[in-house]
């Protein structure tokens, strides 16, 4: 993509509003736009950025044997009066009448919907196990919506469910998706840790909370170093196996949210014990009955007799880690995109846009990258080197090929890595092997 | 994908209130189950399909030059009132109002939000042009949903948006758009025709729909031959190029909706005539500057003075194609899917699967095509054949390659070709070689 064609409305102030690092930058690089309180619109940038989330999400879903499926937005209110969530919920919950007088509401979770469709569709328990997932935009009304995309009102989330016919069945699916979680965080270069937690409106007995380390996280956490050195994606997964060793690994480890620490435990740990900042990014949640029993959703057991499902839900913050993420990768000049999720892998300046050699050199460039499928954005404006400087790093793409009118002249360009400020010069031949490989 | 797995529920009943058969046949295959009126969820094999039409309109916008975007959901009251459109739009408006008595709405379209978006990022005619879509749900509250997908409450469509400094630009977005839509109709197998339109309530005063030909159309209308044998796709569209030609090549020719039929022309065509009926799936207006003078969108122009943007927009109903491709691809046994937008290109079906050779034969078919990148659907239930041929015609895959027990003895197996019917019995390399190619 041209960076002159691109619609890329970067911020030179930085917004006032804004009261943390991520919104800060989200806003400035041109990533979202605020629509009203705690709603935002992704701009290109930002949308890419989004997608590239949610793709890590679905392949780490599908991998673990979830289907994908989509419900709507808009649910009917009576679904929720089914399981007494209508009354409890609060005003949290966006309600809304239609023209016909109908009560409905935008949903913020899906528990009753999938409920609903499940009982109606399924009948026996050989129709089972069953995960689903849906990637779809909830709404929660929050009294004073801040952070930007951290704590929105309409966010986008991945929620998927789980069916079984018994509990032993409903704990190899939580587990299923405990993994899942731990990858799906990894791929994206964050450390996420899984601690055991309160299940709140949703109900149930077992929940874990995913928070990722940062440095300007919400809130003091502390864990056994193992966390962090564990490498999930490296291993193999067999999501049809026993998954219930791989799952103790890390909940027989110490981790503990700020309420919950333990200063005689993390005495024990002595170095192994490491201290930090989280982030939620995930919550997974066992409930077995809870809204089978009062929506009636049973099957028909190997012995006829009819059971009802025991059911869990899984939900993962997909446009909360946009934030989340630029709260883990950031320093003082701008975003720094892991490549997993980068909205371009390679930014390439262009620092003297009215010298032709400078010009052919560039197009060459572009097009040979574009050709071996790097994602460039071409910084092709004739602008001053250090605006393109400052853009770039704001931005935070991974590698940035810098071209010059004096580098060119013995063949060289300027290969900048974003994370390590290292910025070697090296032949032009170098630095395409190298960002293509 | 093993059916015994997967979560695809098929009706035996026609449902009584499906009155068109896109509809029955939707809900027949398990594709989308009903929420409330007119609002679906959307089943796996449903999401599949749906996912397929997305990516082909995504391709063929970024083709043209379109950058994606993702505006939220819900819009604030007061953009729609500055435009003058929040009391124009009538009870198809879904209206709500927050938690601090804020009137808001659930969007039925983005002119108002993309205009807020571009006065508050753009400032200078060297910014244009520009052309932004997204793929969003937008709900309008129909006073009778019916049809299904087709005329729902809770639909997924394709807007995009032009800004130029000047009527020509905006004519050659519009070009852009124009040819852009009938390639994207083209690649889902479907002809679409172009005919000038009212414009509504978008406003404007230059406007085409693009109407797909289905037997079970809404409406009747007529137009020359050479819609049906164009050919965009095996064409190269150069979109920086001069489109005009392009477009006169189709507006120049006869093709009217039911209301604007002219029999004297009609007589003059011939046999070039074509009468057929039509759904409209496409709706592209050029309505200059109607929301940037209301909203105030200016950008200093080459002279330094203020210019209202040009503006136009430009609609496709992704969900309801999802509809209307099935009324433009079925027949008694079912859905005919185009294999661009197919669930799966092949169903591999198991006629005998307490058979050991059955069994092994396919799960090494289902693992040869899945290693070569086929999507493949498998047959694995315990059913009868007749319940399988049924259940694969239903869902309407492309390719269906059987499997028995009397045939493999001879190395050989059934590829049947859902369009036509015809299914010859090969050597199982041969279809091997036939369904990877």
């Amino acid at each position: 993509m041209r960076l002159s064609a691109y619609f890329l409305p970067t911020l030179k102030e930085t917004p006032a509003e804004a009261q943390i690092v991520s919104h800060r930058l989200m806003l400035r690089a041109g990533m979202v736009r605020q629509s009203s309180a705690g709603i935002y619109s992704w701009l290109p940038l930002g949308f890419r950025v989004l997608k590239n989330i949610e793709r890590i999400v679905r392949e780490e879903q599908d991998a673990a044997g979830c289907q994908e499926i989509l419900m709507p937005t808009i649910q009917p209110a009576d679904l929720w009066r089914e399981s007494g969530r209508y009354d409890d919920y609060g005003p949290e919950m966006l309600r809304i009448t239609d023209r016909h007088e109908r009560d409905m509401l935008y949903g913020p979770t899906n528990e009753e919907q999938i409920t609903d469709i499940f009982r109606h569709s399924v009948r026996s328990y050989r129709e089972l196990p069953k995960l689903l997932y849906h990637i779809q935009w909830k709404f929660r009304d929050e009294v004073r919506p801040r952070f930007g995309v951290m704590r929105g009102r309409e966010f986008l989330m991945k929620d998927s469910y789980s069916f079984d016919v018994d509990k032993p069945g409903a704990m190899r699916a939580y587990n299923k998706m405990f993994i899942a979680y731990l990858r799906t965080f990894e791929r994206m270069g964050l450390k996420a840790i899984p601690m055991r937690a309160e299940s709140g409106p949703i109900g149930g007995d077992t929940s874990h909370e995913f928070l990722i380390l940062a440095d300007t996280g919400e809130s003091e956490v502390a864990c056994h170093r193992d966390f962090i050195d564990a490498d999930l994606v490296a291993s193999d997964i067999d999501y049809e196996g026993d998954l219930q060793h791989l799952v103790d690994g890390f909940t027989d480890k110490y981790a503990a949210t700020d309420d919950e620490r333990d200063p005689a435990k993390e005495k024990e740990l002595g170095d192994a014990l490491v201290i930090a900042r989280g982030i939620e990014v995930g919550h997974i949640f066992y409930f077995g009955t809870k809204y089978s029993k009062s929506m009636g959703a049973v099957v028909a057991g190997p012995d006829g007799e009819e059971t009802a499902l025991e059911m869990g839900s899984y939900g993962i913050g997909v446009s909360r880690l946009v934030g989340a993420i630029i709260e883990a990768s950031h320093d003082d000049a701008g975003i720094i995109w892991p490549e997993s999720v980068a909205p371009f892998k390679v930014g390439l300046l262009n620092l003297k846009t009215d010298d032709d050699g400078c010009v052919a050199a560039c197009d060459d460039i572009y097009a040979k990258l574009r050709g071996a499928g790097v994602e460039v954005l071409y910084d092709d404006r004739p602008e001053r080197a250090g605006v393109k400087f400052a853009d770039m790093d704001l931005i935070g793409l991974p590698w940035q090929l810098v071209v010059g009118p004096r580098g060119l002249k013995s063949g060289t360009v300027e290969v900048k890595e974003r994370k390590t400020g290292e910025r070697p010069e090296m032949p032009l031949e170098t630095a395409l092997a190298q960002l293509t490989a």
